[in-house]
């Protein structure tokens, strides 16, 4: 029986984003030459990445979730008593029976009512929870006039080794409301679910922080199920929504997730391919008809992971434009996992004023989720920029998160190094356990208003508390 | 933007139910001595449970989900094209990262565009994914019409010690569709969130398969959440349906989470209380108006864990009638977290044509689901007795579960021990790793096309194995 007193509204969507980052970061240009690379250039150009964030061991995915998750309250002004769900992606588990979510429910005071737990699947977490904070709009909005919350926290690190430099850190909120700013594209997502082994964190006899990585398998594993999720996402938008020949030109910005952005370089370069081959258009054309009708002949390479010099003079333009700019966080930050696409978002928003919107054409933005294991979604938005009041807000919050980036402090490899050796060790630590970087003389700095683990006590019970949210 | 071919159905609802449980399992008469307790009934009258499943160290909460799957997509004729959506919960984690769901995936062979991945919060999160499965279908089934599925498996297993005997295994699958015979009354649906340590199984230091339990804390918070939802459902059943002082007279069946059944006939006991102080009706209270008339006059007692004799007795027949009945697999399967609340869904329909059918009467099924930490709901199915044939095969299914339960094979206390023991050891071992009850003087047999863990290689990469399916 469905009891609904109204009409379920059209335009479902983001309607408000905010972001946490640690306090601290390393340099890549100095972790490389401490990593032994001679020639410099292994991170920064081979990865595409500047600067990676951390945390100490008095952060974990819960402390992230509970600052995120305050701060979109606190930024967007939003009544605790009007959310119904509150869904939390994450990989960067402290139990594997007892949701992130139920931590949270403190920052809702009376509001016990509140739908959501957590979901699970590497970095695609947070794609999942949007879907179904959606489809919990889509089925209750119409009775309950409510308000859907999720978010995606995580910690990223590896072993020492080859992998320890595409670490990171972060935690993003989305609310989702009628009436959004960024309208989600209901029914064109499309997914791609497999069993694969590329990523994964066994329980048991691997007891530590640090994933399992098949490096080449992932790499390849992202870009097959880029290219299948996206003939799917264009087979939809043209049965749904009648729009044939769909390429990366109707679109306004195309975010990915990002292990690292040089792999998404490539991922617009598959894209642009795919594109030609359909007989689509590509961005910049006219200047390299030969490329692009090259292109436009070659049949689909067996292997993706294999990008050929024309398919990447083809996308550069579509990567300087609709891409590369909404990276600066992801350069910055390093792999977040499940916020990595969503801090894009937040790239995007903050750019958004700076460019000039062409007449009559809508402004979309295309998604892409790869979770390792694995599971992936092209989805979209389309920007309604008749939200002018929230579409600011959103805006404003996003300049606001990317000015922070530079209010960071940076430590030394070695420093980093430590901080991961301390990390290591508070993992299998007997309890009670207090972090060590409590400690007065820490080196780790907190934002104003973080929140942190305080301790764990002798029952494996987790305890926080928050620093002052005053400037000092 | 929504691309709708069609408008929103209103029914609906499970349409579909499967469960596997484990071919052994072993008396509670007998754990009751083995653990020494000279008087008899400590489990048996003290808990109300008969048997327990368990599962030796071949079978994992992929396996099970594997098993269970298959049988659904089997019993039920499903197309695996047809599936849109598969949602997966469980408490008993095999990786932090990867999905049990992704694991899933190769049982729809070329049907890869399936949403959904793991959700997580102890015992609740088969509730979370059969909202988010309803949800998905609001969202997209007037576009795509396609089918939700969503997956409960668990294994419960306890430290040597009280706790122990309150173990138990098993899988449950749904489908869910519109045109349901077992419609959910969206909207109803009342939520308790709330942030505890009553039960949770933390990483690191606890590197083990056991949880951390605070029994009386749980019990505790377990029936006052029950209190909590089920008065705020009355709630929302008045605002959104019209129906004021609702008592469990207006079900034909009340089901609850089970950890043990004595805990549910407390959980009985506490809403017919509720019921009685609302001024709402109580099955049977013709013979007993006292007592009822007693129990209006009394407030809420502080601590809802102490059952007072009256509502004890005042509760007895709808028990009796609308409970009790219902947990014939949760007595002799022990707890299974995520499914325990669903088998009773089994339960019922095994027996349905057995009872009488009041003329122009709504059957409906009131359902409590708790998971520790806390996440708490009670929502509501009412039958749709038009649904005849998909009633039907759902009867048939249920029946031919339930007598399975008689062939499965008894195994000692002594033998129940040692298999603990092989789990608790395989959980921590090395790589590569074969379970050790795959020998062939194996004691623990498994039915026909049961999926079971066959190695864990030197990645760490699980491999899996079926049994004929044929009786041999």
């Amino acid at each position: 029986m469905v009891f609904s007193n109204g009409d379920v509204p059209d335009d479902f969507g983001v309607s408000g984003v905010s972001c946490y980052f640690p306090a601290s970061f390393v340099r890549q240009e100095a972790l490389e030459k401490a990593h032994g690379h001679k020639e410099p250039g292994k991170y920064t150009i081979g990865l595409g990445q500047t600067e990676m964030a951390f945390c100490s061991d008095k952060e974990d995915s819960v402390s992230l979730a509970l600052t995120v998750t305050q701060m979109l309250l606190d930024e967007y002004e939003i009544d605790p008593s009007s959310v119904g769900f509150l869904g939390v992606a994450s990989e960067t588990l402290v139990d594997k029976s007892k949701s992130i979510k139920s931590a949270l429910m403190p920052l809702f005071g009376d509001n016990t009512d509140i739908s959501g737990v957590d979901v699970k699947h590497a970095c695609y977490g947070g794609t999942q929870a949007l879907f179904d904070g959606l489809g919990w709009l889509h089925r209750t909005y119409p009775i309950q006039h409510r308000l859907a919350i999720v978010v995606c926290t995580d910690i990223a690190v590896y072993a020492d080794g080859p992998a320890r430099c595409t670490g990171g850190a972060g935690a993003v909120a989305l609310l989702l409301s009628p009436g959004a700013p960024l309208v989600f594209d209901n029914g064109l997502e499309s997914t791609h679910g497999h069993h694969g082994y590329d990523f994964f964190k066994p329980v048991g006899a691997h007891n530590c922080e640090y994933p399992i990585v098949a490096g080449k398998e992932s790499i390849s594993a992202y870009l097959s199920a880029l290219s299948t999720c996206y003939k799917l996402y264009k087979r939809k938008s043209k049965a749904y929504a009648g729009r044939d020949k769909l390429s990366l030109v109707d679109f306004d910005a195309a975010c990915f997730h990002s292990p690292f952005t040089k792999l998404v370089r490539k991922a617009v370069a598959v894209m642009v391919a795919e594109d030609a081959r359909e007989g689509g258009r590509v961005r910049g054309e006219e200047k390299m008809e030969g490329i692009v009708a090259g292109l436009r002949a070659q049949e689909e390479p067996s292997d993706l992971s294999v990008i050929s010099p024309e398919s990447l003079k083809a996308s550069e333009q579509t990567w300087q434009e609709i891409t590369s700019p909404n990276l600066e966080m992801n350069r910055r930050l390093g792999n977040m996992y499940t916020p990595s696409l969503y801090v894009q978002l937040v790239g995007y928003l903050s750019r958004l004023e700076e460019e000039k919107r062409e007449e009559g054409r809508e402004r979309r933005i295309l998604m892409y989720s790869y979770g390792s294991g694995s599971m992936a979604s092209v989805y979209s938005f389309t920007l309604n920029e008749g939200m002018t009041e929230r579409l600011r807000r959103m805006i404003d919050v996003s300049r606001s998160i990317v000015g922070r980036l530079d209010e960071r402090e940076e430590r030394t490899p070695e420093e980093y190094g430590e901080t991961m050796a301390q990390r290591e060790k508070f993992y299998t630590q007997r309890v009670p356990s207090t972090p060590s970087s409590l400690s007065s003389s820490s080196l780790y700095p907190l934002f104003p208003g973080t929140f942190h683990l305080s301790s764990i006590d002798d029952q494996y019970r987790r305890q926080y508390a928050r620093v002052d949210t005053r400037r000092v």
